[in-house]
Formats: structure tokens, sequence, C-alpha cells
């Protein structure tokens, strides 16, 4: 047994608990009938709405490197990518809990840490964490969070609804975080650098389009959505698999940050390739009617001042092209598997 | 690379995902409106409760072994573990989802019989699994489930109802699982033994008493409730420490399952330890009032055929006392606190 290893077991799993409980009380909504330690919280749902549920975990050595990232930063992600799940429904987020594998090697302030971030996160959208566990581990830290949300019936969003002709959205800008990926696997940039700080808080700290999505939703004019966690070479794919159409992508209308396509080329990266095969940029991919663009434009400007980019169509042919300014096809490479990382 | 990881990184999230909304998809209910598949489900909860949600994870090295466990009865436990925290509130499960981070070297039939066993014991119990997370990890093999269900507001039975006076009650029997774990650490018997049958499936294959709960909730008499999940001197300390009140447990009312009491004697440990310290045996912690006793005995006889037994008392002095049959106070000893495992 190590040192650090005493000191984990010394704290054991019911000060950990109890000190979850305590950070997360603070954040606790009107719905929490009943939040942290008991069995089960207890919760109100808003009525006529219907639930939405989703989980997503996040491994150390695969999705981040604890040299990297703060046990903070990895929480707020944790969390954010859960709450980016919701909003890809155009849904509302409501209560989240959260389980941690901590290695005997932790300290206790990395599991305080973590659910810091993990309750920041959850604040900011409005979302309370109602429960968790935390349990020693012989492995690396592992995060899982699960988020309730709700939504209302005629607005849900699903994948599978996009129709040949339809044109091809997206919020934002794409390719920010895999160049602050970039950014800390080949250094070269101090962190305090503005551009370094943009890229490294796009992939540290991600903000899910919860805003956005609602406006969206509430024009009833999108045929489908998802979030962009994979990249669009992985996820635009999976869109269009559950809607049995396929889709023209128009490379120069990727909306890639300046900042980011700047570094890209300073590292040697195409930032085209990032912004289409980098994965966690947590925006919204959507499709409607052509002439359904502008009013979902203007209404998601009014409302979150984000601006929203056609970049491709629905086709009624399987799979996906590429196509270049000049109009030649080019490859779409691949999206961020996690299994082939790490 | 190892040739197991290699296999598993061929195989692949995408695959692997697919694979889980296939065997998921056979057990969906009514409620679920859109199982695995999107960015989260889309599920209808039943009007007029309030909503209960729980998580609870599960690491290979802390709470099984591969070698001793098979995927399959992971997957059971791991669901079974969460269908019991619903229980404890009075509850009835509705949904799951669940997140496995998986080894490199892992074959991708280990997800798969993971899942089949989620799967399994959701089914058993009502219960559909929407969605989940198949992540790759360089670590060992962790599952987090998070479980939706739903109660009446006036059947909720929280940690904190318990009264000076109160009786403690327990349903069916305690140690069981603690001598499955004694048998596999020490061996001496074999697998296909009728007693060891009985005590390996307490420990691999626990069976939540959801039905047994809903009887307990429906008499109204009942005025708190937990599961055991890490024996009875873990749990009740937590469960007097939320109703502010203390308790004395009989020692002789203990119910040991003659199977497990012959066995833990044979391996040379002490049947009573093995309950009250053991853990994993899923059953029911409950206090009434005493004169409520009989009605919510004969209820839960009536609706589920399981024994309830009287083991103690609440009292108005904070702590624990144990009471051997001669009247003398016994150590309780402590219960199953994973970091002080493997």
């Amino acid at each position: 047994m190590t040192p650090g290893e005493e000191r984990l077991r010394d704290t054991g799993e019911n000060r950990l608990l109890a000190r979850f409980r305590e950070l997360a009380s603070a954040g606790l909504t009107p719905g929490v009938v009943l939040g942290s330690g008991d069995d089960a919280a207890i919760l109100r749902a808003p009525e006529n709405r219907l639930l939405l549920l989703t989980c997503d975990m996040m491994a150390e050595g695969v999705h981040f490197r604890l040299d990297w990232a703060t046990p903070w930063q990895i929480g707020w992600k944790a969390m954010a990518q859960n709450l980016s799940d919701i909003a890809a429904m155009g849904g509302e987020p409501g209560y989240a809990v959260a389980s941690v594998s901590l290695p005997g090697s932790a300290g206790a302030e990395v599991a305080e840490q973590l659910a810091a971030g993990l309750i920041a996160a959850a604040g900011e959208y409005g979302t309370a964490l109602v429960g968790g566990d935390v349990v020693g581990s012989i492995g690396p830290l592992v995060v899982d969070v699960s988020v309730l949300g709700w939504v209302e019936a005629e607005l849900a969003l699903r994948r599978s609804g996009a129709r040949p002709g339809d044109a091809l959205l997206v919020t934002g800008s794409l390719g920010a975080s895999a160049a602050g990926l970039k950014l800390l696997e080949r250094g070269g940039r101090r962190r305090d650098d503005p551009v370094a700080q943009q890229v490294l808080a796009a992939h540290f700290t991600p903000r899910p389009r919860l805003g956005e999505a609602r406006a969206i939703a509430a024009t009833r004019l999108a045929t489908a959505m998802m979030d962009l966690s994979d990249g669009l070479a992985e996820d635009l794919p999976r869109l269009c698999l559950e809607s049995g159409v396929g889709a023209r992508l128009w490379a120069a209308r990727v909306p890639i940050p300046p900042a980011c396509a700047g570094l890209a080329e300073e590292l040697g990266e195409d930032p085209l390739a990032l912004a289409v095969s980098g994965g966690e940029d947590y925006e919204l991919l959507f499709t409607c009617p052509p002439e359904a663009v502008e009013e979902i434009r203007n209404t998601v400007k009014k409302a979150r001042g984000t601006p929203v980019h056609v970049i491709g169509e629905i086709t009624d042919e399987r799979g996906i092209i590429m196509a270049g300014a000049d109009g030649q096809e080019l490859p779409l490479g691949r999206g961020f598997d996690h299994f082939r990382v790490g």
C-alpha cells in the first residue's frame, strides 16, 4: 500500500460521499424533494413533458489525462457532454447523478475538485446534482454522469427526421477543441497566450448549446438534430443512417474560428481536418427545409447571439460526400472513436 | 498492443453500441418513446408520481473479480443493486442507462455478456435499458448504472423517518452473500454443492426486494426504509444518523439462513459477523411502530411469501448497541467499505 492509497483509504467512501452531498446541496432547485444521501433522489418534473435520459462516461488515459486537465475541468466536461445530449433532443436538463471510480493513489482533493467541476457545469445550466457514487479502484479515474431532462412532445428533435433537400446546419464553429488537444500534444505556445487560452477553454470547458437548442426546437422548423461530440466525420453518418438519407458537405462553408485556423497551420495541421474529424466541439448539427434557414438563424441569433451556418444539404443517396470549393470531392476522414485513442 | 486489444479496437465503440442497442430493444416497454441510439432516450412516466433517480458503480478488483464472476453476473448485479435502491424508497423502477469502461484486453463478447446480464435483471423487474455508453479503457472493467423510477408522494420512504420506540425490521435473511464471498476466497466446496450454489447465487445474482418494498410502502405504516448493500453494521448507522436516533440490535434475532450458518462454521467464520458486517444482501431494513409489525409482516408474506423479522428497536440515544442473547453488549463490527477491499 502506497502512502497515497493510505490517504484515500482513510478518507473512505462515507466521508467522500458526505462531502459530495454537502457540495451538491448548494445547487438544489425547487424540484428536488430529496437530494443526495438517501438510496435515491426524489424529484419533480414539469407536467406534460416527455422525459429525457442519457449517460456518458469519461476514462483517464482515453478521454483525458490528469497531467493536462485539472479534476475540476474533468468534472465540468463530464457534466457538459451530458447536458449537450439533452440539448441535442431540444430539451431542458433538470437533474444529474454522477459516479466516480477513483484510483487509490488519488488524494481526496481530486474527488472534491471533480465534484466541484460537475456541480459548476450543472449549476450553470439550471441542473441539480442529486446523487452520486464514489468507489475506490485499482485502475484509472473514471467518471460517469447521467442526466434527466424533459421536452414538450411536439418539440423533441431526433436524429431520424432529416429529409432529402433539407439544409444541413451547425451552430457556432468547429475545430477549436481539437486544436486545443493538438496544442497539448505538441506544445508550442504559452498557456497564457490568448489563442492558446481560447482553444484550451474549448477543449477543457465546453459549453453545451442548451439555449440555442431550445430556440431551434421552439421554431418547430428543424427536422433532425444531434450534438457533435465525435466530429462531423463520425456524427454526420449517424444522423444520415438514422434518417435513411445521405449528405453533401461543403468544405468551404465549415465554420472554423480564425484563432483555430491560425494555430492549426502553425502546428502543421489541416484546419479543415480538425474541424471535420476533431470532435468534442459540442455544437449542434441539425437539418431543416431550405426555406426555414433564415427564420432559424435569426431566432438563434436573437436568443443567444450564436451564429448558425449552413454547411451542406441532405441528399437521397446513401453516403456522405464532402465537396471542395471547386466542386471536387474530398475524403471525409474519420471522427474520434475512443477505442483508437490512448 | 496485445492481440486482445487489437480485437476490441477493431470492434470499436460504434459496433458495440449497435449491438447493445439491438439487445436492449428486445426489452422495451410501452413508455419508451425512443430507446437507445439517439443522444438521449425519450420516455414517459406515469402521472402524479414523484421521480426517483439513483446510480451505483462497480469496479473490477474492488467489487468483483473476472476470474470469479462471469460478465453476465456482473451485469446482473450492477443492475440489481440499482433496482434495490429504488425498492428502498418504496418505488417502482422504469428505465435504466448503463455505462461500461472496458479494458482493451477484453473481447467484445465480454461487453455483450455484460449487456445481456444488465438487460436480464432489468427485464425481470419491468425495467427497460434505454441507453448506454461503452468506452475503451487502459484500466479495469467498470460498470455504472443509473435507474429512473417513481413513487406516489404519500408512499415514498426515506431513511430519516425512524422514531424512538419503532421496531427495526429486515426482510428475508442476512449473510448468504458474504458466505458466498468467503467460499470464493477460501474454496472448500464444489461449485455444484447445493449449499455452495445457494450462497454463490446470493452473491452473484442478488434479487432486489421490489415487490416486498411496494407491499411495505402500501401499508403506509413504515416510518423509514433503506436497502442493505454494505451490511447492517455500515447501513444501520446511516439510517439512525438520518433519523437522529439510535438503535438496539438483538443479535439472536438476526435471521441467518441455515446453509449460511453451517458453511460459515465450516470456514471458521462467525455467522453473525457475516450477517451483520458482510454486506451485499440487498434486503430491506425498515422501521415501524411496534403495533404495526403484524400487519406489515402479514402483508409482505401474503404479497411475496417473504418473511419479515424484527431484529431490534429504535432508541432515543445516539449510537447502535448490539445485545447478545443474555443481554450483554457485543461489538457491532464494521460493514463493507469498498476502500478497504481489493
